[in-house]
């Protein structure tokens, strides 16, 4: 896994992406008394990175394997990634998910082209159903983060990250990254390295499996034990990659972590300040920007929004927040 | 007034712009059978499109002039348009408003750096009371768009749009533009005929507003007489502009208009699918993209979404009318 892959990932899909422009506020500079600039990837295609990684790893497969198909596991936003890239690129897609999956994301998964696979939770195994019809199709699988040419997509962000600040004349600042296992983290790490090594990433996740943060402390991985309900349910793994660990411990400062709280108020000042939508795992890198300013002493904080994909119900309390305030 | 103003607005500004990428969703295609991009200029500095118009004018000042300073009418976007741009010009900026004015936006006009001077509706003239302070402190007065340089700004969108569109292989599209006075109309009429000819305007309005669709039918300025209360308060004026006008009729098709509940929904699916957020006014025209198909025989809309200035209160509507779908 190194630099080279993320540029050949950008040569294959870097036009399909969008190229999401940094969004900044005068008013969010205020409230913590430095720069903060917001690399909005709720504006990517499905509303969250996933699409790059997934676009990444696709397109990386050989025109065999590419025609036979790929399967996934999710309900959320890697799903849509891959549904949309398999459509694009002649790929069949099958996505697995639990059948108490929310109606409109197993909808809009179906919607997007792919085959929709419903198991329960309870009764069948999950990785032995996905194996078997695997098996049976020649699919190949999409892991959503510990995956190298899924490192290498979801790295473009980090390409974009360092031309675009280097457009600005930023050589130093803090990068605030939404973390779940770490494949956005890890790969953008490895662009910023390459290209803009001023830039320092700093993972950010929920105070509820903040197992990033935990495992960089210790130096090894470490699972969140009892993890309570999150929020932030687009970013909750149960630890970081076997692959992405690595990635990011050789190369990212402290961890940072943020109650639902405080991700959900992120997500009102975006919706307010940046007129972008946010979901509250996808905010969780603003919330630590703005409300963890001790745990920083950078003067440009860029944070990365991940994705969008939120509920009407949890957004109407992201907007009492910011109403009330 | 000539394309060559425009070209001459973006060299001056176009460095301080940001330059708003073209969004879309296979969701909003499959509603209309057609493809639907959005220009989204909510996500511009302050929100909304008036920062253009308003850099623009503010450039185009002698020194001398610039460091009187201006003053603008406005209790919406284009004051905080202007407010911020004077801060960046190093201009004194006054904004009049009515002191019945929300206190949100009275605020916010300030905190971008401007004297606010608040006015009673019922009793003062707010022309006199303008030109009175703009004799005594030598200010200029910059309007909401019945202004060459203002035209000027708002056309380096029109600039953008036909850069993108040539990009993407684009060279026939129906351009839809949230109308008011007509400022960001004319001037992307003005850059699309000199840029993309192949691309044609059509204004859209609020239904209780729809003087410049009117107008155009009339071949003469007519303004709206009795005009309801709207929603879409952000692009509401009494009439066309006796220059935005006639750059208008030579160059547009004819006006589409919108009710209130059609751009709330497109509020709503701005939201969902596109993961912006867009105020009604904003809305008009991907409300008139996505609700007045049998107006258009367009294969591809390009819609500009103009503001994201919204209250929470209005935007928890939208929200209903897209979570009850």
């Amino acid at each position: 896994m190194n630099i080279d892959m993320i540029r050949a990932a950008e040569a294959r899909i870097g036009g399909r992406l969008r190229h999401t422009p940094f969004l900044s506020s005068p008013f969010l500079d205020r409230i913590v008394g430095r720069r903060i600039l917001v690399k909005p990837e709720c504006l990517q295609h499905t509303g969250s990175f996933k699409y790059r990684g997934a676009s990444a790893a696709l397109s990386a497969l050989s025109p065999e394997a590419r025609a036979r198909g790929v399967v996934a596991f999710s309900s959320g936003n890697h799903a849509q990634g891959v549904a949309l890239a398999g459509a694009e690129q002649g790929a069949p897609v099958v996505i697995l998910m639990p059948s108490d999956a929310p109606a409109v994301k197993i909808a809009n998964t179906r919607a997007l082209g792919a085959e929709v696979i419903l198991y329960d939770r309870r009764t069948e195994d999950r990785d032995a159903l996905g194996a078997r019809i695997a098996g049976d199709r020649g699919l190949t699988l999409v892991r959503p983060y510990d995956d190298p040419q899924v490192i290498a997509g979801q790295g473009t962000v980090g390409l974009e990250i360092a031309a675009e600040a280097r457009a600005l004349g930023i050589d130093r600042a803090e990068v605030f990254v939404p973390c779940g296992g770490g494949g956005l983290t890890s790969g953008i790490a490895l662009a910023l390295e390459a290209d803009a090594p001023g830039l320092t990433v700093r993972p950010c996740e929920p105070e509820t499996h903040d197992d990033m943060r935990r495992s960089l402390l210790a130096g090894a991985i470490r699972g969140n034990e009892n993890p309570r309900p999150s929020l932030c349910d687009a970013i909750v793994t149960p630890a970081p990659g076997n692959i992405t660990f690595p990635l990011v411990s050789a190369r990212a400062g402290a961890g940072l972590a943020v109650s639902d709280d405080e991700a959900l108020k992120a997500v009102g000042e975006a919706w307010q300040r940046l007129r972008i939508v946010a979901e509250p795992g996808g905010a969780v890198a603003l919330a630590a920007a703005l409300y963890r300013t001790a745990e920083t002493d950078a003067d440009t904080i860029i944070a990365v929004v991940s994705g969008g994909n939120v509920d009407a119900a949890i957004f109407r309390r992201a907007l009492d927040l910011v109403a009330a305030a």
